[in-house]
């Protein structure tokens, strides 16, 4: 590290920036240095129903612990960036609603934190955070254009353009859950979390995968996803106990991958045919669990889709790199990009 | 005009441009000006079938016939454009394969124009080169992000990011009627024309329209389109046919255009949630004939899908304004861009 310039309090002194996952039952924040590495980080749990307030300040505490741990002063943090896991104004940290932490309902919170810190915060939507981690620090280092797609209780997105986080004309950009991929209109078709029949988040999410699972168990089906459930001791179906009964061979999980993944196919093909990217990055919870037992099939079908064949296999369709790390990676790299 | 200055013969001199567009049937050629006003044009048939080298000494005569007809000098001109109905690579106007002109296969179509006529010559596939006329000059005028989606025998597209036409990593966005909208998985459903099924293509052309349309008849169905199409004498159901049975409010062509437009709805919520633009502008010979028809229940059903709706309204879904002249329009606009 440089030596100290006494007197000197510039922004180009202040070296470090403070990357911060607020998901809904934990803070995880980071310092980051200049090339992307995490110095140090801290954890505490969210407690979402404890008043806005309250939040913020567990916020600012998890940030200032952080930094204590990095052993750096806190004057050298030059921004805070965080991920929220709701619709945010990134212009202005407004927080719209956050269905996981009821408090921080049309709350500002970027205005409130930066207040409480004494520091410049930017806030993003977590997926969009997570893709421009992935983008900046993981799978899609160096791409011009990268579509991120997390699978886990849902599907989240993130689309990068010309090397930028694209936010949209409404700031509602990438949710490619909710691409509608198997509209057919009819009475029995399945109905996605947003109270709509068609989109992508009701094929092919860990939601979906589970009533599937418990339609077929309630009609008798013999599985092992059933034997797993029970001896879980849990109330519902992780992506571990997923994995599980893939390891085992189970017929049922295997049929409901093969579902799962065709329609992932189909999402990335819509996406290809639409935008054209250089690459897909997959990431969530049951991305992690499941790996390449996912994906391979996903490159496999989704070129069949793909109205041009030229140069099909140099869409590179990869998991994500940072895993649990791409909240506060991204939300770091958000913060050192809006000081530049 | 401004006064020829003579010995004058520099880029800034040479004010206008050409816009092509190079169709299966016909070629239609327009001097354009720098306020984007046509000052003439000139129509020649392509005769698709006489060989590349033919053609290209056609498409040069009609890009000169248009100049004469303008009365300017031809030295005047600073470049042409062309819409041609292929996937085509714009860096360096090379054709891979035009369905409906079978002999440019693989042709390096911009670099013969421009020899032949001495002038620099950028292509375009014809959907995209339409998208652009419409931003540049017609219904999304002033737009940032805009999707044009055009219905007619397929369904085609282009996207307009940050006011410049999106190409993609491999030159193929855009490609909206291939976005998958109705996958199944079901041995019954529809094929779209790319052999795939699922594609709103398949669902929402006039094509697919026909399709439905001999199938009831087939199946003894009493209906107007019936009818009419004995009556037209012609082997295709066209736009204009619809158009008729829909003034007549035959009960079969009402439930297509509840098919058609929720399908057309489906994709626009599918575009919108992916990337949000600011509008969607519809043209194309099944828009044009059916209008506000169409586009009215677009308007009403897509944001049945918008997983953000606030600011729903403020998505506009318009119709094109250039009708025909999107082509040669968007041609001259590709033309003076890449100059200046």
């Amino acid at each position: 590290m440089a030596k100290k310039k006494p007197g000197s309090r510039g922004k180009k002194d202040r070296t470090y920036v403070v990357g911060v996952d607020l998901g809904g039952t934990k803070i995880l924040a980071a310092v980051v240095d200049q090339t992307g590495s995490i110095l140090s980080e801290a954890k505490r749990p969210t407690m979402s129903r404890s008043g806005a307030d309250k939040i913020v300040l567990r916020l600012a505490k998890t940030v200032r612990k952080a930094v204590e741990e990095a052993g750096i002063p806190f004057k050298k943090v030059a921004a805070v960036g965080v991920g929220a896991p709701a619709p945010v104004d990134p212009r202005t940290g407004f927080v719209f609603h956050a269905p996981n932490i009821p408090p921080l309902r049309n709350f500002p919170l970027g205005e409130r934190l930066g207040k409480e810190l004494g520091l410049p915060v930017f806030i993003d939507n977590d997926v969009n955070v997570g893709t421009v981690g992935e983008h900046a620090l993981g799978a899609g280092r160096g791409t011009k254009d990268m579509v991120g797609i997390f699978v886990g209780t849902g599907v989240g997105g993130g689309v990068i353009v010309d090397g930028k986080l694209r936010h949209g004309f409404r700031n509602s950009a990438g949710e490619v859950g909710h691409m509608i991929v198997g509209f057919q209109g009819l009475p029995d078709e399945p109905i996605c979390g947003c109270g709509r029949p068609g989109c992508l988040e009701a094929y092919a999410s860990r939601t979906a995968i589970e009533r599937k699972v418990r339609a077929a168990i309630a009609a008798g089906r013999d599985t092992k996803l059933k034997t797993l459930l029970e001896a879980s001791g849990k109330d519902r179906i992780t992506s571990g106990l997923l994995a599980k009964a893939l390891k085992q061979g189970d017929p049922l999980m295997l049929e409901l991958m093969e579902r799962v993944t065709t329609y992932l196919a189909v999402l990335v093909a819509s996406i290809v045919n639409f935008f054209d990217p250089e690459m897909i990055v997959f990431g969530g919870g049951v991305t992690e669990a499941l790996g390449e037992q996912l994906l391979e099939p996903i490159r496999r079908d989704a070129p069949k889709w793909y109205i041009q064949k030229e140069g099909a296999d140099k869409i590179r369709i990869v998991a994500a790199e940072l895993g649990d790390y791409a909240g506060v990676l991204g939300a770091a790299t958000i913060a050192r990009d809006k000081l530049a």
